[in-house]
């Protein structure tokens, strides 16, 4: 089967988050020794993990963040603070466990996998303490700049999701719960705006933000490199293969691979920040029930998110002013989930405790 | 020594966050491997962790949740949607572990202690299997009604105070690096928000909502009720003391001294939710330094709670639409503070991972 048909089979067969276990899953809620869904959003959040994995006794012990890295032929415009070698260098850094992600991921229960999807340098799994950790999948070393022309052909976006589709697939089967998102790329928050303003059709002065810190005049060269960008390939905003191809990047694809992994097999995809985001704007596009397996980690301070999480209809779980991406407001976002389902799991009902209840 | 000198003597002994500290906390920040300060909040917690405990190498790893417990004489006014018995039948059901609290403390790593400050039943500590855990400290039965007079003596507040300010103190020197305030008591969202009204300046359609769930007519009777209480007592809006005496509760009390506790001994107290910030408004106005020592857990669904947190000024780090109380958005909340503790503790700096900084 050739990977488009693939991936057309693939989109096809992901079925919508299932309303009668929601149902069932509201009616526990229901009985649980509190005033009438005293938890807020907690009870939303386990009742939709009980409507994705079709039971009224979730699981999302086993989690793993899979953070999907990728090189930007884009960085030539000058568009990021940080020199291209950092990609590879926190890549190498992820996997000898100092950075964010590993910080947070571990405080969470979280495994950390961490995928070549299109970094320019090589690296040697055995150089690493987990070498099965590393995946290395390249798509190309680098996109090319979308300045200029696409950022890489229609086989390499239909290629890269397949990538992050396979190595999610292969986590899920080790037997894992949940999932979570994560990105590496320097100059990565110039495809994801580009994405954004393209599918959720938001102005660039929105959309455009500082990403890992660029100065005023950066972030005016920032805007201008996407705006020349977008004129010049023209991208179809109905299409996500289309917008991805000519603007998007190798990690991002990856992710977009990653969340429709998620809705195939019917496991919880938290979707990280304004990287991730872009993303699962790629799968929502291509996709749209994808958008029932997902759970938005944080809102980014990176201005554009937010309009990215309204065209999903996602509201983010926290809001912490974070902008790192790696996958950290996902990790995060991962223990209000497993509180949320714990509560659903271990909480007594008034029947149980012997509780009298409202109105006595 | 007199109680009242005691609590004078606690007040005055109350040093401020250590800003040398914070100081050099940021310092350390600043060289963690990530864009400047690209984890928003999770810094100024950690740096505040820092200013608290007067060190770099910051510790919240031991943490205990203190439900502070009271019955109300205004719920004779038919104020709550519960029936009264509710409060003692949640202490033992803390105490056998069922409830929110217990389920969301465990998944925080948390220990939950429940205070009786004064609720109707007596209970039997051995009774239960873990009988140390639950501290009978009973200033009285339950408060007087205080539609009709004041709800306690000036002499019970005091020792209410001391009671939660002597149980954290205890808990404390157990090890305990972080306290989390919590509370149980049918009818006590109208003392909080009789104490928020009055002391936050707030307007009663504002500060009074449903609390556990009453109708249309029982959330006017609430406010009816309140406003005859304040009108009646009249309590000092300066005086802390003064309102908790005339429209307060043992449980709000007790919560406003170990607030003071963990102030005096330079540990981290994160705040819950209605009734807690209640007790944080006392403290803050009996010890405006004691701010320095609170994290506000979250920002509850009951309307007025904002605005006791703006006046205060602290900003919650949830918001997930919970009302429940316990001390469950606090525990939610630790897990964020003990992430944003072991970013700063264990995150690799540029030096150390020896990848390139910002602007190559």
């Amino acid at each position: 089967m050739s990977d488009v048909s693939r991936l057309e089979k693939i989109v096809a067969d992901i079925q919508p988050l299932n309303q009668k276990w929601v149902d069932q899953a509201r009616a526990r809620t229901g009985q649980l020794l509190m005033p009438p869904r005293a938890l807020g959003r907690l009870h939303e959040i386990s009742e939709k993990v009980c409507g994705i994995q079709e039971t009224i006794t979730p699981t999302v012990e086993r989690k793993a963040i899979l953070v999907m890295a990728g090189d930007h032929g884009v960085v030539a415009e000058g568009v990021s603070a940080f020199p291209q070698e950092v990609t590879g260098a926190m890549v190498s850094t992820f996997l000898a466990g100092g950075a964010g992600i590993n910080v947070l991921a571990r405080h969470a229960g979280a495994d950390v996998w961490v995928v070549d999807a299109g970094i320019i340098p090589d690296l040697a799994p055995e150089e690493f303490k987990n070498p099965d950790r590393l995946i290395i999948n390249k798509v190309a070393p680098g996109t090319q700049n979308f300045a200029v022309g696409p950022a890489m052909s229609r086989e390499e976006a239909v290629r890269s999701i397949l990538v992050g589709f396979e190595v999610a697939e292969k986590v899920i089967d080790s037997g894992v719960d949940m999932l979570g998102t994560g990105d590496m790329g320097i100059g990565n928050t110039t495809p994801s705006a580009a994405i954004g303003a393209v599918i959720a059709g938001v102005a660039l002065d929105i959309m455009v933000g500082r990403g890992t810190g660029v100065d005023d005049t950066g972030l005016e060269r920032k805007r201008g490199t996407i705006q020349r960008g977008i004129e010049l390939n023209a991208p179809d905003p109905k299409e996500g293969l289309d917008v991805l191809a000519r603007v998007g990047g190798f990690e991002i694809d990856g992710i977009a691979g990653c969340i429709l992994a998620g809705a195939y097999h019917r496991k919880p995809v938290v979707v990280d920040g304004f990287i991730s985001t872009a993303g699962a704007l790629i799968a929502h596009s291509m996709c749209p029930r994808a958008v029932d397996f997902m759970f938005a980690g944080h809102n980014s301070a990176e201005p554009g998110h937010m309009s990215m999480l309204t065209h999903l209809g996602l509201m983010p779980i926290l809001n912490l002013g974070m902008r790192l991406g790696e996958g950290t407001g996902g990790a995060m976002a991962m223990m209000v989930i497993e509180s949320a389902v714990s509560i659903f799991r271990d909480m007594a009902t008034f029947d149980e405790a012997g509780v009298p209840g409202k109105d006595g």
